[in-house]
């Protein structure tokens, strides 16, 4: 499956079309982007295979989607924990923090020994709206992250990536590869230099927002929420 | 399995609990009873056994779980109708009526007609606070719903009964047995009254709410937001 891309700016603009025209609430659409993650992370790793699951989440509304999937995959029988070093102000990132602890799900402040101990890695620290450069302390959590020796999944980009150019040349991030990345609504132009598994998430557009944005309506199967997609190196994704 | 019922008075005090302790808003909350909704319905009717679902809404959050899940069923394929004869003031209400709009879900005036072209229907029409009496339309309603010839799915209680006690000695509802039910966090104590197939959505409840409300937290499988459920003739539900 090919998809069309689409920009930072238009990704932007879409989110604030879906809010407010569309009759979205940011609590419902990022409850469906954490619920299409906690999907990607069962089909890549059933509890089956480790239950030991670190979320990282950043200060923004991609951060936000890990919080929202952490839940769901506490509720699944995994053993999330939460690493979220600097904590956005909207009022809903606190909603869904206090949602966590009463599921017990541990926030922990050591990102080396919560790697060790953990099957894989959820990076939910940046998504379309990241502008670079990185800023203190996500260079060192980025290179903690990059050669980390369990997989990790990246939520919408990976995170130090450019969301246009992709990887930075040199520095943090300049090696990392997630092994699945999974693109909310629409893959983001990064992707055409991205390697792994690919999925789509965020099964809410409409055929009039599809179109003003030029984007493409994959076809979801049965009841999910996530569409596993193939990366196309021609670079027209 | 069998679960215990919760009554009318605490599910309205767990859901306060769950918007004023849980950190949760009824926008998530809705979202999530919809989608397992949307679940059963897909469960129950796959598309393949025809795509015309006629939703019949209510005036309260029954009626919203409704059409939220109206939403996920047009994105699963299905070509849902809406009957929303009364509709309630909260405005989020209004927010899910334009997202149905934006997916081109027609909402139809004439009760009788739909039903003649719809393949199943959906009862959102009350759930857990509904104290009765009917009052117009509604005893119209529920009578041509109990008399239809497709089969219907309630949510969270079959509309008219009452939630402790059951289905109405007389009139309208009386003799009202849905195909399906879904409960949502738990049943109620009418559905000893009930004898079709029976569902349990609503998969976020935390372990110390379920203790407080003496419920049982039923083992969902995998990602569904639903599990099948017994009805337990003995009455302990």
């Amino acid at each position: 499956m090919s998809l069309k891309a689409i920009s930072s700016k238009d990704a932007a603009s879409l989110d604030k079309d879906l809010m407010e025209i569309g009759g979205w609430s940011l609590d419902q659409l990022m409850e469906l982007a954490g619920l299409s993650v906690s999907q990607a992370v069962y089909r890549i790793h059933p509890p089956s295979s480790g239950k030991d699951v670190l979320v990282v989440c950043g200060p923004g509304n991609n951060g936000g989607d890990g919080l929202v999937a952490a839940r769901h995959l506490a509720q699944y029988g995994y053993k999330p924990s939460i690493y979220y070093p600097k904590q956005g102000k909207n009022e809903l990132y606190q909603r869904l923090k206090t949602q966590l602890e009463n599921l017990s799900v541990p926030f922990v402040s050591d990102l080396a020994v919560a790697i060790k101990s953990s099957d894989f890695l959820v990076d939910a620290i940046f998504g379309f709206s990241f502008g670079g450069p990185l800023r203190e302390p996500f260079p060192t959590i980025i290179s903690q992250i990059e050669t980390a020796s369990i997989p990790v999944l990246s939520v919408d980009a990976p995170s130090s990536w450019d969301i246009e150019s992709g990887p930075p040349e040199q520095g943090p991030g300049s090696k990392f590869m997630p092994e699945a990345l999974i693109s909310l609504t629409a893959p983001k132009p990064c992707v055409k230099h991205y390697t792994g598994r690919h999925f789509l998430g965020g099964r809410f557009l409409t055929k009039s927002i599809a179109e003003k944005y030029g984007l493409d309506l994959p076809q979801y199967p049965g009841i999910d929420q996530i569409v596993e997609v193939g990366v196309d190196t021609e670079g027209k994704l």
